[in-house]
């Protein structure tokens, strides 16, 4: 949760009147994403997300996200569509950020998912690879391997105060990584992030994919290894074999995952826990006091790691 | 900003399926309010807030709340106004906590309030003072002269790491106030708490008051005297005479200001800029480390204190 900036009415009034979407009359920030400030902007006409990127975001990378928002809702895909200025610019600027306005997207996040999400999740995961084969941008993926190793250098010398002896577990994971990590499987478009919190269900239906702000070129099997950390997990921390095989069986109907993805999923699904384990951390060790968002623990996805460290194939994810 | 509480979906629909309004479709958690956990709620029918009541809050006073909201709301006042569930009833409980669905209110609070929006407060005020004269309900404020000494004490043994010498000053504010507190002024229900983020703007109309979380019973002149302190200072802590006569002046030509009211305001707002440095100085040593909610700073309200002690009569607020 997070509104980092302070809007006031008169910079939105101007903002706003670079677009052509009615007067303002109503605008909340809403305590969802952490990376962003983000605002729920009601007008005469319709209701838009208002989201000022803060610094974590590279500004550079911005045409790359809300690109690809635009290429992917233009092939049907469910997600957040940047409105664009009069200009023709998707990106403008506010209280000296960059900010964008998009669509609202009805919906809501599973604080539990069910079987039947993780099912739906996989199918529209699939599309949303085939959408986005024929994209344009690319953006390497900073949150792979070798990124991992910087935020492991970052941490390393405070890592004990989060728990014994977890520097040398993550330097011995990364030195696994380095030397195993997969090679040559199909790579396109990925979001990277795909959370439950960045799924929005209506009812019996899947109604949108939000936040396109991780999103990169990596192998698309990396995708599936994050939901499986993501999604298939319970609260008590046992992995839940029927969702990942509801997940991975819908992902495979609509594109066809090759026996090489496949026997990859353990490394990639490790992998994928070591990353989010390095970057709760690294928040963790460096969120100020009294700050607005309250870190998430590091040791949920060490757990993770370890179950992955002890899979063999993906039968243990009830496929293959 | 605060969400203290998650809802889960099913604990929502539940919830919802005891109201006649409609279907939920989106529930966004609101980064507005400190003492209660907001929530953006849409229907396929409308938009509502819902709230859930964090301890802060005591269960036994919600009725008084509520049930004022609906009296002003019958006479005109636009204010949010509490649902009914089916059963009749404007409280409900989610997650364990007491709940309620109140109406949205379209506008938007100003971040840097101008002097007509101030003249606009005043008139506003003026005709809430005048609706609330014969709501049933009372409720005592217990933000008043003894719950000031309560808080003095809790806090007067840390209050030097704030300021030195700070709670010498608050002591002796308090002795003043104990001796010279006025009494026998004019009085009915109070806001109590109507700080620019509790009112609501649309172009040049008040669109709304919310948040009557603090409405009690107490001097009609006390509310004039919250509102110059959260209204009338500049950034810089200086004091804008204008923004002062122009809301006075409006106040008066709904609710005419008794020559004894008028001759007690320096008095008290002096002791209301007490009540919010003593609130804010409790929270600031309280908070807990990394939590969601930044304290306030608590000597802005002390730059406000010294400015009233200085003050002889509402001369100095362009008035009387």
């Amino acid at each position: 949760m997070a509104v980092y900036t302070e809007v006031s009415n008169g910079e939105l009034e101007t903002f706003v009147s670079l677009y052509d979407i009615g007067q303002p009359i109503s605008c909340k920030g809403i305590a969802e994403g952490v990376e962003n400030s983000n605002f729920l902007l009601s007008t005469d006409r319709s209701r838009y997300i208002l989201t000022l990127y803060e610094k974590r975001v590279a500004r550079a990378d911005l045409p790359f996200f809300l690109g690809l928002m635009d290429h992917l809702a233009a092939k049907g895909i469910v997600c957040p569509t940047p409105i664009h200025q009069r200009s023709g610019s998707a990106l403008g600027e506010l209280c000296g950020r960059p900010a964008a306005l998009i669509s609202f997207l009805d919906g809501m996040w599973p604080r539990r998912p069910t079987p039947r999400q993780c099912q739906l999740l996989g199918d529209a995961m699939a599309r949303m690879h085939l959408a986005g084969a024929d994209y344009k941008g690319h953006r390497p993926n900073t949150l792979s391997v070798a990124g991992w190793r910087r935020l492991y250098e970052s941490t390393a010398i405070r890592a004990h105060e989060v728990a014994h002896g977890l520097a040398d577990e993550i330097k011995g994971e990364l030195e696994a990584f380095e030397s195993r990590w997969p090679e040559g499987l199909a790579a396109g478009v990925i979001h990277a992030d795909l959370f439950p919190d960045n799924v929005f269900f209506l009812g019996d239906r899947l109604s949108g994919i939000i936040d396109f702000y991780f999103a990169c070129n990596d192998f698309y099997a990396y995708d599936l290894a994050v939901c499986l950390n993501a999604w298939c997990f319970e609260p008590d921390n046992s992995f839940n074999a029927t969702k990942a095989r509801l997940m991975i069986t819908a992902y495979d109907k609509v594109r066809p995952i090759p026996p090489a993805e496949m026997a990859a999923l353990p490394m990639l699904a490790r992998g994928s826990a070591l990353r989010f384990l390095l970057t709760r951390l690294y928040d963790w060790l460096n969120h100020p006091a009294g700050a607005f968002v309250k870190p998430k623990d590091p040791l949920e996805y060490l757990n993770k790691l370890r179950f992955h460290r002890g899979v063999r194939s993906a039968a243990a994810y009830g496929v293959g």
